[in-house]
């Protein structure tokens, strides 16, 4: 079976070009007028490949060939992006999820199970403050009066979003699905490994969820020149060993584990003033749910024990947490299966960023296929994969479905 | 010699309630309407104690007792404040000053030298971005135009605001003076040495002025989750160490050295990416122009060294730099001797805040007087000192007057 290579890079040339900046890179947030286009475009060549367009309450667009009995077998991405997105990141999951079926059902015709081709509305939460909108729609996750409550910078609610684009808020619900089989993705991988180990193509193991912890660390405002240094509160050098500590405990855990200082504020901010308070984020991943469980436990602890020595004292709250998602071991395996036929044994890898497939793995199997980034850069205009590496995703994706599907 | 400690007290209280703000504390900009009130109210109160009141070209308050031959011995303190400022900083000086020049004119009549307040009318840099107007004006060091350069945050030059109370800034150079034998100041200490060494007095030995760097330390933006901590240019981990460095270093070194980082800044200070970019400040004092040097190299070096070890770069620019100025020998000489004779053997400090005696000291002997601030606050409404450590302050500074102008 053969993918058409060029058509992958004309396609994913044609959805870049929608949604242009100035500034460089692409911007369709959820509901907005690139998106729009973006989704007849994609529509369109669902159509000319073939598949049964439609439609759901949320606005994904589903594809599907109609094949025997049992449940569907899913592929896709989103098709919003961040501000100043690039060409690949949702985009590949789209364009070589469709390579790859119009490649299946030239070369094999029918398939045993349905086979479908999902383009979700939204995952990256750019417009609105909440994200995995078309998949959490998918499993029947959205909060009734969500719609109404969500609104974007502009005060714009989802639900008068919606209705803009001819979708009734009333029928959310419409878009559940129990028929769903198995889902896989193609997405690259957002980060430097498979480029620093050579390796062209990884199998995911898990999806880390994220913990985001927020950190208010206070001590005493004082003169910077008539304080000496043995009788200050200094809130930010305190937060500084925190960080360092932050640091040196998931360093010292090894991969895939994570823990990142993102924000930091600093009160007074002046330059003449010792920091009375410093407030900071941590965002924290690991494989498992024990493994982050004690990553957090003990930066919480550390963090504790150097606010007590310095006499400083400490607020640790959790923003936001989301547990990790194992993928599942059976389409791993017709995942690494694919690569190896295809003569490229796959590395296994965690994924630190979060993807559709962690919501749907609620409703069906799922997997993910990663590419290299190139210098490991994502959301950015920058975001570039060999396309030798694309089309051999491809590929790999094009066989899995075959053995999910035929 | 007797000094009325009761009337210092009202005085201060007096002064406090010109330009109370509703946040708390007062705010007296230069040349503002608070800033106006405060004057006439102190060139009332100079009038009546029997000086021979004028203002020079930008607004400095000059009360004079004729005495013998000789330059004129001179004694205050500022009138305008920070935000939300104090009842004793820079009032403490302008009333302690003429509570004990009335009991000197009392006790013993027309002085040997002339003696004389000086109600300075600028020190804090609050409404404009200059500071020591008051005392620049005095030495002569007023850069031409530059009352037309400097704005305030309403777009307002010094200039058009000298006009507004009737002062002419083509006139500047005529407040300078060359005819000063001495300037004693008594001040609080604005920190918490004293208190917790329990000494109630303090005579000043340099005053430490400031160095102000800049630190840009630049890594490499990228996803908080998909990034290794081992593949990461992460600029404010890198920072952190850094400013754990500019700590330890002063530190070890002791007292008076003080190294404060007091600003940061990170981008894109967002929680999910690693810091491509920070930016902070670094405020170094000490006592002396060689080991203020030293300080400083120190940290530059172990900055740089701290970023070449983890693959960022650094650049470090010079923000503002004033030299350590040394209080003159003999004055000190007469400042302890006067306390010593109170019954007070003084502490010896050098002053990590800036007062006007290190720009007066280009024009005459300078020597200061510190009193213990509780708590150490100082810039705030809980400025405040024990009424017994005002008086003895007072009563030390008359006594020194004395000894230099009778």
């Amino acid at each position: 079976m053969r993918i058409d290579a060029a058509l992958l890079e004309r396609r994913l040339d044609d959805l870049y070009a929608i949604g242009a900046e100035p500034g460089g890179g692409s911007y369709r947030p959820l509901y907005g007028d690139a998106w729009a286009t973006a989704c007849e475009l994609v529509t369109g060549w669902m159509r000319a490949a073939g598949l049964e367009v439609r439609r759901d309450a949320v606005g994904n667009i589903w594809g599907r060939v109609e094949g025997g009995t049992g449940k569907a077998v899913i592929t896709g991405s989103h098709i919003d992006t961040v501000r100043h997105g690039g060409r690949l990141d949702g985009a590949l999951g789209i364009t070589a999820g469709l390579t790859a079926l119009k490649s299946l059902i030239e070369a094999r015709g029918k398939p045993k199970r349905p086979l479908e081709l999902l383009v979700v509305c939204e995952e990256e939460g750019s417009r609105f403050a909440t994200n995995f909108w078309g998949s959490r729609a998918i499993i029947g996750a959205i909060k009734p009066r969500e719609a109404d409550t969500v609104t974007d910078a502009e005060g714009v609610t989802l639900a008068r979003a919606m209705r803009e684009r001819g979708l009734d808020p009333e029928n959310i619900s419409s878009a559940a699905r129990d028929d769903l089989g198995a889902f896989v993705e193609l997405h690259i991988e957002q980060g430097r490994i498979l480029e620093t180990e050579r390796v062209p193509l990884a199998v995911v193991t898990t999806i880390a969820g994220a913990v985001h912890l927020e950190v208010i660390v206070t001590g005493r405002p004082d003169h910077a020149g008539t304080t000496p240094m043995d009788l200050r509160r200094d809130a930010l050098t305190g937060a500084a060993a925190m960080i360092q500590a932050v640091e040196s405990i998931a360093a010292a855990l090894g991969r895939p584990a994570v823990a990142t200082v993102g924000k930091l504020r600093v009160e007074p901010d002046q330059v003449n003033v010792i920091p009375g308070r410093v407030t900071f984020t941590v965002d924290l991943r690991h494989e498992g749910l024990s493994g982050r469980r004690a990553l957090e436990e003990h930066i919480r602890s550390l963090c504790g024990t150097i606010a007590s020595e310095r006499g400083l004292s400490i607020e640790i709250r959790t923003l936001h947490e989301r547990p990790p998602v194992p993928m599942d071991g059976e389409v791993r395996r017709v995942l690494e299966r694919a690569a190896t036929e295809t003569g490229t044994p796959p590395a296994a890898l965690v994924s630190g960023a979060g993807h559709d497939a962690q919501v749907l793995a609620a409703r069906c199997a799922v997997g993910m296929l990663f590419v290299p980034s190139i210098g490991g850069r994502s959301h950015c205009p920058e975001e570039t994969t060999d396309p030798a590496h694309l089309a051999l995703g491809t590929q790999v994706l094009a066989r899995a479905l075959e053995l999910l599907a035929y």
